[in-house]
């Protein structure tokens, strides 16, 4: 029964923690761990940690070895956030390297309710590759069906995307249409040290730009958390943010500093802005087929 | 021959033009065609008019009489403004209440090629309606197969999006993976008096937050024409502006005044930018079935 009152819940707080990463993953899940009991201190009521917490970001380069740090779930990581999630009453989001099969690893967003129960798993479905990003050498698409699919959880239904699924308006689109008021995107996102200050400043707009509408074309909460600090040839710009369902920033991090970002956000905001804004309401399901194509030529 | 060496252009002037409507349709016309010429002489190779640009936005009410400002395509606008292409010698984008049967009606673009020959045309696909906006009654929503379709031109395939159209990610998405390299919105919103500067501070940065979202989604340029001036209950807030495939504003009008906005589209920069954010490699075509859903509950 408190299930369903909180599913009714006119507001939830959410916290987005991000941190800097050290050599030693167990340093990292100590530090993840004390700052998930430090936020629900402070109110969180679901907290998310960034892209891949436990470790560095490892794809900066194809190395065999580093499939050793993936995890089966349920697995130590898996179990830690669990426990965490039920000692801090709260629900978790966190992110592994998920090792599924021998020789079939993911880029795994889990889900934790506040008694500690997996509420679900959301395997990344868009992939990136990019020099310092070699990502498709180490993670499987994700296989779901369907694809894109909000977690049910006890505060209602909410999206976990993964990093390069944010630069895709379908992901959002289908989370969103599947009932998720939340959309959170656990991130690892940073600059070439080579870059100009003008592309640093231009991809980093971008990227807040492109989550921002998400939540505007879709009219739901947006919570991005991504890393800081700088790990071999990337400086993560940070920049945590959580974004209202018109699109307005209501809190964001600092570029380069640790920090618990909280911001309580209003449910009732997400009929009252489709009301004004009833993009839902115009959609031309009869005339997006084209969606599906790779290439319209 | 001429046509193809044009295709390859590694760059293309843009105008558009924002401007205030009279009462007067053919004052209005008369401005439109002075600033083509005015445009073409400062160097423009495609311009585009602002929604409806012939008449007040006629929307803010349901009256049937203003049916009687739509008209034939080919009809008198759409000849003037044939000519005023083919004198200029531009690729011109224009915007005509369309009067395509008895009791059928659209909000249609239409673009005429250098030499005044019909291009193309693209009927409206997403009608609002909204106090003030009373669109529904006015426009049947485009029927086109496929409903979102580039229009050919001497200097390449372009998208012609109207207004409300613009809130829709899928709508750009199809246009550029029909070819665009350009997205053209001409486009009609404005503040209703009554709302608080905080909020038309909002709905101004939504408009344009959602179109650069499109430019960086789809790699491609995004050239959106409002009207400025005060009708009615409305507050037309100009802010026309051109942003570039990585969803830059390269070029951006004044919220209050009449402009003709150039800019240089360096079409180099569309390969240039989808190589370094390969956002269209990636798509997972397999899994957004659930977009041709009105909601997946």
């Amino acid at each position: 029964m408190s299930r369903r009152i909180e599913k009714n819940a006119t507001s939830i707080t959410v916290a987005l923690i991000q941190m800097s990463c050290s050599l030693t993953p167990a340093d990292n899940l100590k530090k993840a761990l004390d700052r998930i009991k430090q936020a629900a201190k402070q109110g969180a009521q679901i907290i998310c940690l960034q892209e891949l917490f436990h470790s560095r970001y490892f794809c900066q380069s194809e190395d065999d070895d580093r499939f050793g740090l993936a995890e089966s779930i349920p697995g130590p990581t898996s179990k830690a956030l669990a426990k965490a999630a039920a000692a801090a009453k709260v629900v978790l989001i966190g992110s592994i390297f998920e090792r599924r099969a021998e020789g079939l690893y993911h880029n795994t967003a889990v889900v934790f309710e506040k008694n500690g129960a997996l509420a679900g798993t959301y395997r990344k479905m868009h992939i990136p590759d990019d020099p310092c990003y070699y990502e498709k050498f180490y993670f499987t698409p994700g296989d779901a069906q369907p694809g894109f699919k909000p977690i049910d959880t006890s505060l209602g239904k909410i999206g976990t995307l993964v990093c390069w699924d944010q630069w895709y308006p379908e992901a959002a689109r289908l989370t969103a249409l599947g009932g998720a008021r939340l959309l959170f995107y656990p991130t690892a996102i940073g600059w070439h040290l080579k870059e100009t200050p003008e592309m640093k400043a231009a991809q980093a707009d971008a990227w807040e730009l492109m989550q921002r509408s998400h939540a505007l074309a879709n009219g739901c909460f947006v919570c991005a958390v991504n890393r800081v600090g700088r790990e071999d040839n990337l400086d993560f710009w940070g920049g945590s943010f959580i974004a209202d369902p018109f699109g307005r920033i209501i809190a964001k991090a600092s570029p380069g500093k640790e920090e618990i970002l909280l911001a309580r956000c209003d449910l009732s905001s997400i009929d009252w802005t489709r009301r004004h804004w009833p993009f839902l309401r115009d959609r031309r399901v009869d005339a997006y087929g084209g969606i599906l194509s790779r290439y319209l030529d």
